[in-house]
């Protein structure tokens, strides 16, 4: 995969991922791409260096800013060792768990949001969903370097996995409870849907509550991302 | 200006913002379009057809569904009398004031947050700021024809004059109390910054507090419509 630009570059060499190779603007004097150089060659990553044109031609995204880092392949985590490893730290749970999910803008925008509020993880359906990809990258702001995300063969399974672990699993639609009155301390998982359609019907019944943003105009829905963002920053609010 | 697509040309119809015409597909069996013609007609807005092609050429969007209407220029509200309205109708205020917000994409999610919380307007600069534009009201999902968009000259003088009126301003940047902690309450303005330079320091030093979200991992920023949601979620939180 590319990570393409300064910010998701920087990030990627902050983090312990696997990096395969790093492409410069060759003869460049902006400082922090020398130091991009620098941290490579001390992580023992191969650096290479290309003209403009070279890297326009490479780049997907049209933003390199005279950096391109070659990543292997995204590393999804793993649902039960994610759990496993945030009882070891004494963490409490608190999982974002995408249904259909379609756009990689609002995948990477989740990923950037869960990853400032700490929570454990985003869990995703490896059918009918945005998977990682460079436009998720740069959108998450290089988060994806640090927020496990989890690929799972079947949410709804997974949703009875989680179950077993006695986190408890809400719905955020528009029929539920008020966050607010909602108790979102302990281990939870938080279900967003896609802004078209919503949860569907099968996975809402699997949950153990339904919360639900208070709308006071006409227009009453928000877009997945800011969703998210205001029911997950609720529950961080409760378990301050 | 023109409003294209279902979602916003209906937005439009059930608003009471001034319509020159709507242009609809030839020959359409859609029901909604068919519905549009009729709530068109009945509003004594002037219904023109045209093939796909002509409404391709119009379109500047690429996503007309079928349907484009044409509005008189966007009508923005005064900051004097918004808040005359709101102390009228007895309602606390909640204003969200944008501070160099140039993304068109940004300025149209954070009027849809606004319309949706029933925040009393969203308040902008003249210059070195997105306006409202095709974009704008697209990415607002309708919304910018319920929620008032106050178009200032001077944004300090705006805040000065907010101040006046008791209107309690909080900019909301990194290095403040945690919004929690807050008193959001009563009549309030809250200041988003953009997301790469935050707010100028002549501004944030005449607001009344500076309020952030708390920050938990190593990106340690969100997008500027995220962090306007979770803030002006969190003073809904407070209001209720």
């Amino acid at each position: 995969m590319k990570i393409e630009g300064k910010n998701p570059v920087r990030e990627l060499l902050n983090s312990n991922r696997t990096i395969e190779k790093v492409i410069l603007l060759n003869g460049t004097t902006d400082k922090e791409l020398r130091q991009f150089q620098q941290k490579a060659v001390d992580k023992g990553i191969r650096v290479e260096f290309a003209d403009k044109k070279t890297l326009d031609r490479i780049s997907e995204t049209g933003h390199h800013q005279g950096v391109i880092a070659i990543d292997t392949d995204f590393e999804y985590a793993d649902l039960k060792e994610t759990i496993n490893k945030a009882r070891q730290d004494g963490k409490d749970i608190l999982f974002v768990v995408l249904d259909e999910i379609l756009d990689p803008h609002n995948l990477g925008s989740i990923i950037r949001v869960a990853e400032c509020a700490g929570a454990t993880g985003v869990i995703i359906p490896n059918r009918r969903s945005a998977l990682v990809n460079e436009t998720v990258v740069r959108t998450s702001a290089g988060a994806t370097a640090y927020v496990p995300v989890i690929k799972v063969p079947n949410l709804n399974q997974a949703i009875e996995e989680m179950k077993k672990e006695n986190i408890w699993v809400y719905a955020a639609d528009m029929d539920g409870e008020v966050m607010y009155n909602a108790n979102l301390k302990g281990d939870i998982a938080l279900i967003i849907g896609s802004e078209g359609s919503g949860i569907r019907d099968l996975t809402k019944k699997l949950c153990d509550g339904v919360i639900s943003i208070p709308m006071y105009g006409k227009v009453n829905s928000l877009n997945a991302s800011v969703s998210a963002a205001v029911v997950v920053y609720e529950a961080i609010r409760q378990r301050k």
